[in-house]
């Protein structure tokens, strides 16, 4: 297996409220999350980090460390890299990994089959919120900065899903909106979801309270990108064994809908939309 | 084999007069350029394209022709790849080989070596700089700009030097200077090499008249960088084996210098400065 996935600076991340660590970690993880999606083993991972020429010596460490924890977390080895410069911080990582069982691709669904998520959804895009309104270091919402920050890769959950019967399996990353359509018209079929039954990331009331301008809980849950837990779908028979296999992990599978030959909804919205229409950063700008 | 190298559009290329399917090349080549030098046989690339929103679709078509060119040329599946928005174009290539038989490292050298490389030097500066003045045109100037834009990596050179006895390799992708430095460093020897036995490029010549201001073809050889030609070692016991082997694949072969146990120079320069004080661009500013 093998992924690629780059952050940029002013796009992907802020050095404003990231970190370098922070940066390092995150460049890992989001290409980690694409294995895990797939039922693998991350192994190895290379590192292309493009700097502008004035950047500090202390920032370059401090991302090495980060890339390093995360490559410790997961039993990474970093096998290479590069550096280049560049106006502003980029960093692509390809991360390489083995399947020990079935590899899980997005495109096996089938009407019937049960829609599933792992954890709560919301959490990232409210860390983010946060963050932006001098919020990062309220102690209310340090558990999603973190998420925001420093990301997990749902590697153990994704292997237990592998080999528990799941039918098809992608990582949130863009948003459910936008990931479960990917899911879906991978495998051309439809869907029914109750967007009601979508865990929503503990701590998003509190920031709702503390940011009247920030979208409602449910928004973030629903369109906010970043989170990295894994949507899969399941066979009815399946679910329970799934489900075990995936809390034996520490995390909790939750069904939201069903596989159908319908339509393709989300709630309001219509999940045939162009993609640019589903993200996340359109919704928040709404 | 693993390998990851990116380019930067004002640092590695300008859109002035490099097309999108000539960018598309290069990222891949200099990366089956790192897998050749290790004798190792390509197999799989992975290409992360970061783009300003306002990049023409027909530039992103034509780029991905020049990746596919490069990948048909070397029998190299690419097989994903990711889309980001940044404020210049960024390219960054990892690819995936194997060894078919030794990997050849750069740390092998011995004292009595024989040091050689293949091919010809400076081409890919000297096309530089007949872009770089509005020759890109002349027909004089056509094979140095070719190998500026479309460079090979020498993947069956490099395959043939690793079973025949080579003990150390790298491709010279920053000049003669630089790569030598790091291949001796690697290995802790020195070398004695006589800089009149580097193959200059043709064409060179018919440039600096062209150019009076162009460095002299002697010194674009030898700090000229992007050549993408290996430089290796070998005892002299196997210096014709590996020298047969190497022209058997249509490439010549050219010894011009020995390793030993002393300083590192090549002509009057001293290989143990700074990288930074070793590379092309600080020599041609001069």
């Amino acid at each position: 297996l093998v992924t690629v996935d780059g952050l940029v600076e002013g796009v992907d991340f802020d050095r404003g409220y990231c970190a370098p660590g922070d940066v390092g970690w995150k460049s890992v993880a989001v290409n980690l999350s694409d294995i895990a999606a797939m039922g693998g083993v991350p192994r190895y991972c290379v590192v292309m980090l493009a700097l502008p020429p004035d950047t500090e010596v202390s920032w370059v460490e401090d991302f090495l460390t980060g890339v390093l924890e995360a490559c410790a977390r997961w039993d990474v080895d970093l096998v290479g890299g590069d550096l280049s410069s560049a106006p502003q911080i980029s960093v692509t990582v390809t991360a390489i990994g083995t399947a020990p069982g079935l590899v899980i691709a997005r495109s096996g669904a089938s009407p019937g089959d049960v829609i599933c998520i792992t954890g709560e959804l919301g959490a990232s895009a409210g860390g983010l919120t946060a963050l932006q309104h001098g919020l990062g270091d309220d102690p209310r919402f340090q558990g999603l900065v973190a998420r925001h920050l420093r990301p997990e890769a749902r590697v153990e959950a994704g292997l237990a899903l592998a080999s528990s019967g799941v039918t098809s399996m992608i990582d949130i990353s863009d948003g459910l909106g936008l990931d479960l359509a990917r899911l879906l018209r991978a495998g051309g079929v439809g869907c029914s979801i109750d967007p009601d039954k979508v865990p929503v990331a503990a701590g998003l009331t509190d920031l709702h309270e503390a940011v009247p301008d920030a979208p409602e809980p449910s928004r973030l849950a629903l369109s906010g990108g970043e989170d990295f837990e894994l949507l899969w779908t399941v066979p009815p028979g399946d679910l329970a064994r799934a489900r075990e296999s995936c809390e034996q992990t520490g995390l909790a599978a939750t069904a939201i809908g069903e596989v159908t030959s319908g339509r393709r909804t989300l709630g309001a919205l219509d999940l045939d939309e162009p993609e640019e229409d589903l993200g996340w950063d359109h919704l928040l700008a709404r």
